[in-house]
């Protein structure tokens, strides 16, 4: 590869920073002092959950339309996308005039397909997965002349991506590093060509989710992706770009892995410390830092915030077992006496500990609970763990058997 | 109150914007496109959810702190507050090294107690409720010497909240109207003196929350606040400042009142479309465009977003309601017979409709409900309202009865 031209250059992101002009946000970037405080490292977030379509996907996007001829636009585009794709193409398409038909998996979320369809691109719900969405995509750009908008692996996408690059060594000056979610690898090339090429110093790190190190294994650095359910979707990718590796391997100076459960406790994070909503796959970077501390100790780091659309749902859920991991919201099972009173009994030593129960459930028919007991279920506020702890001991020294959900 | 000299000026709040400098944050604003559509307004927000301590308290302290002498800060300062005047005065007196006591009501939230005790503030728990650490906080300062930093009732403290104004009409031209949350009316009263001083065409409205209009029964306008739960403890100030009503009667050109729904319908809005965190408080101005839209149709509005400090777990709570009242989650009561494969039935009924089952309950021993059948609650994604009600007349086309939770 270092042989051959470069297939991306800084000359092309400058390029394609002067085709989407104003079209696209510039995002804030700014210091993150307490989260830099919790990582021993000196943050500055790039919040490119704040595009208007709510993730960086915008960038690429636009910047590959811009780059059609008028009869090309006239034929339309057409892409395939369960997620960010699919609006960053839809709303710019739809800016530029261009009818675009977005094929979605014929499961995706309803908030995603709405959203889409809200920015006037015409939808196809079709196939099981993304594979299936992306074959029936080109079968309708052969079909109808349309022009198939990649996801990631093409040239102008990636340049496009990489005027994220150009913002951050602008906005933020003697960075040591950048981190930046990997799927496809879309958005670390392009930032690598552009930030490389400003300042070789600056290491570009990427963060896969684990299930889905698909550019670690594309080179060489991971086994093949076992997949699975993640919260992270959008760089849930197990084939990523062959232009991308490409790139990936001859800029980036390191791929790390984060846990899911680490990617959860980050979007919970980034919503109490920083007012912001990030999505799975956009708290990652955030994740990495927080995961492995050690490459990054004292460190002057970029995060690529890379998207906050997240379902409403999803975020509560996340919100939930955050507050259960922290011990902030318990769930005890009580094992007590059915008789009159027990229940304001078991509520004053629980007040007089200063818990504030959020929720009970009395059961009389549970298996492994002896005739004339009962289960009281108590989820309970705390301050943290310890306090937890203490509300626990002081229901067992009243006599009462207590498990921890 | 007209023909005296004006308490506060926009000398004052130009000398409070040099006096804070840097030490508070110039916090973004932004056109919210999306939310604009739907208001049919032109929106611009001011994001002071984004001040470090998470609210717009911060500007009005220190500029309160800044003005003591090196005699009085050695004595310490002391502030009575639940919320974000604590954070606020706790964080600044630290970073001036001046010793600092808040006194906060007994029952506080824990996470409030542990955010003001981290910047560094000797914490003490208080009393019922605000007025009686208030009564805590004057006994310490007479006790001790320790000047009492007021809330909101005080010059100082409105010509630092005027600050907010100050950037507000210099963020954005041509605003035709301003929308403040009101409680003790500092941060109106402060904005009202910058942006009547500069343009006195800007019309400057507050938000008040139903049960605590207390501003516009000190007017005259409305009877004695009834009180109650809030989500917007923020402003749920029954007695506002004698100061700040005399500014709001000369300079403020209406009041409106909020209801708990639609603040709650805002705080999900925010998130979702704007990717940032309100508490109740701070989603009171955005919510008063959306409850009376017919005071800002087509005109350019700029929405004071005046902070971010709320509960994950009431967060959780408020984006429940809004997935159930949107209708995409609903909980269903079905009646079923009590024989192996109805689940089944209903499962695949449900599925069939595109509707997403996220919880099922199976009960046998429900009063009104027959021998031999048993009750089904079922919580259900959907699209929206007509997606669920579909959903229903599926399965009552089967001949199960069927009640919407």
């Amino acid at each position: 590869m270092s042989a051959m031209a470069p297939p991306v250059t800084l000359a092309d992101i400058r390029d394609a920073a002067a085709a989407i002009g104003d079209a696209v946000a510039e995002t804030p970037m700014s210091q993150a002092r307490t989260l830099s405080a919790i990582a021993g490292a000196e943050l500055f977030l790039k919040f490119e959950n704040l595009q208007f379509t709510g993730s960086f996907k915008e960038r690429g996007a636009r910047n590959f339309l811009v780059h059609l001829s008028p009869a090309t636009r006239a034929r339309g585009v057409v892409a395939a996308s369960a997620g960010n794709h699919a609006q960053g193409v839809a709303y710019h398409a739809h800016l530029l005039d261009i009818p675009a038909t977005i094929v979605m998996p014929a499961h995706a979320p309803f908030t995603k397909v709405a959203n889409t369809a809200h920015h006037g691109a015409h939808v196809v719900l079709e196939g099981e997965d993304y594979a299936a969405a992306l074959a029936e995509a080109q079968r309708i750009a052969h079909a109808t002349g349309a022009t198939l908008v990649p996801a990631f692996d093409d040239p102008l996408i990636v340049a496009g991506q990489g005027t994220t690059g150009l913002e951050i060594v602008t906005q933020v000056e003697d960075l040591d590093a950048i981190v930046v979610p990997v799927g496809g690898g879309g958005l670390i090339a392009g930032i690598a060509v552009a930030v490389k090429a400003e300042n070789p110093d600056i290491r570009v790190i990427g963060a896969q989710v684990e299930g889905y190190a698909g550019m670690l294994h594309a080179l060489g650095q991971a086994p093949v992706p076992t997949g699975g359910v993640t919260i992270a979707e959008g760089i849930a990718v197990t084939e990523p770009g062959v232009l991308t590796r490409g790139i990936v391997r001859e800029l980036v100076d390191d791929l790390v892995i984060v846990s899911e459960q680490r990617i959860e406790e980050t979007i919970a994070l980034a919503l109490e410390i920083e007012k912001t909503v990030l999505e799975g796959a956009g708290a990652a970077g955030l994740a990495a830092v927080l995961e492995h501390p050690e490459l990054f100790r004292a460190k002057r780091v970029g995060v690529v915030l890379s998207g906050g659309n997240i379902d409403a749902r999803m975020l509560t859920s996340v919100l939930l077992r955050a507050l259960a991991r922290s011990g902030r919201v318990v769930r005890l099972h009580i094992e007590v006496p059915d008789r009159p009173g027990v229940l304001a009994t078991v509520a004053q030593l629980i007040a007089s500990a200063r818990g504030n129960i959020v929720d009970v459930e009395h059961r009389r028919d549970q298996p492994g609970v002896a005739v004339k007991r009962a289960l009281l279920e108590v989820s309970i506020e705390t301050r943290d763990q310890p306090h937890a702890e203490e509300i626990v001991k002081r229901l067992e020294a009243e006599g009462f058997r207590v498990e921890v959900e």
